[in-house]
């Protein structure tokens, strides 16, 4: 058996070790505690999702970024000669960004591919199982997706997600809904200062009209636009006219971008603009029936901010934390998504937290709570032979719904002490040898020991302490 | 983007709707608790592992059977291109029981493989993490594992294991450890009957090696015995006849493992044994440390459990309930594999929980709560004119830490009172046409409406409920 291996991740993954997992679940279970109290409900799909569902869902690059699973056995041969073949045709090789590639290569060597993010699967689920659901379903899903992208500072190949939906609602109360939701999980993180980010899709592209950019360029000017908060007015301008809208035109729309108007501004700059003023009259109406949820003054209108996918079709949001400058999480109103695999429309919006930039946020932030220790104590024998006595002790106080850690081997009590400190173990207790039932108690908040216990005394301190905790 | 698809999930997996995934949880939640409340630390690894890692550790059907990832971009169109030379190759492609194939193509396309096992991502975390990690290391892991079987009747390509694990440790303190853990866990699920069989891997050479089976037929015969809980001694003798062992050895062994021997009776006949010897020693001594732990009693001595996989070195154990006669997980000290990684021995004791087992007999058993329902109550405005009333309300009730749905779109109370009570939610509040302040409360227990309810009204009813629950 013996050989010598990398023993680090694979490319891109990490390794959690306990102090992290606990911290990862820490942030998890309060984040699924807050989508249950607003009766969001869990789904969980595979890890790995056909082809043909997940091909041509997150765009050209995307489908670079999937990871495919190779076929198995005799398709495998075939497909590799297949491929072959395939390779020597002209054009088959096409140069991406991410290098030279043959897509339809992989067509034939892969039959699924993994879990790229939480709403394709959604739609499938919203599609597969229709009569199972209630119309409107409300759910939440805390998965990991996986990338293929180049790994990098806070960029990981899998990573979690957690997004909470509704799916089948026109109503605006699902955009109240989500910021409340959105804003309860933030505040139960330990966040104080966040905000959340407001606009709505339409009410950009009637901004864009407004303007006189031509039709063809409207989603061409939105992306520039919403590159203004790491650009800058000059640089949005410089990005505007790389993609060829007029000097006018950018003038026109940068004189309103660029002095940050407010939503009453906005209102009457779109005054005229039909389906401009009913998208104004959302976002106010989100606005004015959050005030009573937990994202009460939380909601910050922004006329720059466009959120990068192109499927939203409706209110957009974005939270940030100002002291952090990164985006805690964002989402909005996709109407046109998770219909389909129905040949139907489902209306449908979203909120979906970043739980990675979250937890590094919360550390940098000293969001965790001093200790996730979760031991009340632990148990040792001086001697092999008061090992059983050990096991009784530890086995009594278990029974009485305490966390014991056993220790494997004898260890004297100083050593003990030490392993204990050094793990924050609030106590200690150990058999003297030829002791089998009466323990000494060591504490580590006061150093003190007390010797000579009996076992339904140290049951009863630990019980005592428990209630007072 | 309309375009129909298949949408059940890829083949052997599972879509799990809120319902299951909220009895999954609550089975995962009871084994995480136990595992923790045991000082059991949690790790958790990535879902895919470098294939140089998997690879070798299954034995060839298990590098069959992994799941293995495709190479991306230009490594991709070189790979197929050797693949396919690889294939024109005299003896590249073999046939193997899941037919043809060509185990050194695969590692031309492929870089990484979906996780195999928990115990092989363990030895390599073990292995990178040294300095870290305690010298003895308590961990477990609930995660799923990946196999490219052929589906069916409760056999999954994506399934969950639950794996607790002694890494560091000779000490028979860890086998008592692991049967206290197991048993308490599967107490807590609910299972009443079942039973711990316990063997030993070296008192299984020693009776084989008693019964003068040839030395090169050992593990033949080994994997024969395994078997008698299916086949029978008859079964038994003829596995072992084709196997080659002769007439007497055959004789010998099933007359002594036919008559299902207490550990006494086994204990008289290895005494000239050396090894037999210790290992009788070993089991007496894990049965006798664990009286006073929750496997008390749990503990089966059977000569003839042997668990088929190869690499345990001393206890083994398996965990059946009796009525329902299949395993609800296995393990035993293995001490020859996590250090695989390292060039050294690394004893080890572990035993895995198989959480799809567990949840079917759960099942039938009828072992969940009867409702795992999280809800307190749903609220509704009659017409949309009072959404905001309900909204507030909602958030009110939400403070006060209650679990509360807000239907999105306005709703008729005979509707609503239809809808809470087929989605078992024990209360319904609505706010009548013109109220804002005030609203009526169904209760699904006695069918009572009370009306003209404040919302502090409202709020004090169930904190009062909950506090009585």
């Amino acid at each position: 058996m013996a050989q010598k291996t990398q023993t680090s991740p694979a490319k891109g993954c990490r390794d959690f070790l306990p102090q992290e997992v606990r911290r990862r679940q820490y942030a998890t279970r309060i984040i699924r505690q807050v989508f249950e109290k607003y009766g969001f409900e869990p789904l969980q799909t595979p890890t790995f999702e056909r082809l043909e569902t997940l091909l041509g869902k997150y765009g050209e690059e995307g489908d670079q970024l999937l990871f495919k699973v190779l076929l198995r056995g005799q398709p495998l041969l075939q497909g590799i000669r297949r491929a072959s073949e395939y390779l020597s045709q002209p054009g088959a090789i096409v140069t991406g960004r991410s290098g030279e590639t043959a897509p339809g290569a992989e067509m034939l060597l892969a039959d699924v591919g993994l879990r790229y993010d939480q709403t394709v699967p959604l739609a499938r689920v919203y599609a597969a199982y229709q009569a199972k659901l209630p119309p409107v379903f409300k759910s939440f899903q805390i998965q990991p997706v996986w990338r293929a992208d180049t790994p990098g500072k806070g960029r990981f190949r899998e990573f979690y997600q957690c997004d909470v939906d509704v799916v089948g609602s026109s109503s605006l109360s699902a955009e109240v809904e989500l910021g409340a939701v959105a804003s309860e999980c933030l505040t139960r993180l330990g966040f104080e200062s966040f905000n959340i980010r407001i606009n709505h899709r339409v009410l950009l592209r009637a901004i864009v009209q407004l303007a006189d950019v031509p039709e063809t360029l409207e989603a061409e000017a939105i992306t520039a636009i919403d590159k203004s908060d790491r650009l800058g007015i000059p640089g949005v301008e410089a990005e505007l006219e790389k993609r060829g809208v007029d000097k006018q035109a950018r003038m026109s729309l940068l004189s309103l971008v660029g002095e940050r108007p407010s939503l009453e501004r906005i209102k009457r700059h779109v005054a005229g603009h039909a389906p401009g003023r009913q998208a104004v009259e959302e976002v106010e109406a989100v606005l004015s029936l959050s005030e009573v949820t937990p994202a009460a003054r939380r909601f910050a209108f922004d006329v720059s901010l466009a959120r990068g996918l192109d499927y939203y079709t409706g209110c957009i949001f974005e939270a940030a934390a100002p002291n952090l400058a990164v985006s805690l999480g964002g989402g909005g109103r996709y109407d046109n998504l998770i219909g389909m695999f129905m040949n139907r429309r489902a209306p449908a919006c979203g909120f979906s937290l970043g739980l990675e930039r979250i937890l590094v946020a919360m550390e940098e932030g000293g969001l965790f709570p001093e200790s996730l220790d979760h031991l009340d104590l632990v148990v040792a024998a001086c001697r092999q032979q008061e090992q059983r006595a050990a096991i009784e002790l530890a086995a009594k106080l278990r029974s009485a719904d305490r966390r014991v850690e056993l220790t494997l081997n004898a260890m004297q009590p100083g050593k003990l002490r030490k392993y204990a400190d050094e793990r924050r173990i609030p106590m200690a207790v150990w058999l003297e040898p030829g002791e089998s039932e009466r323990a000494s108690l060591w504490t580590r908040a006061d150093g003190s020991i007390q010797t000579g216990l009996s076992f339904d005394q140290i049951i009863l301190l630990l019980t005592r302490r428990a209630q007072a905790v």
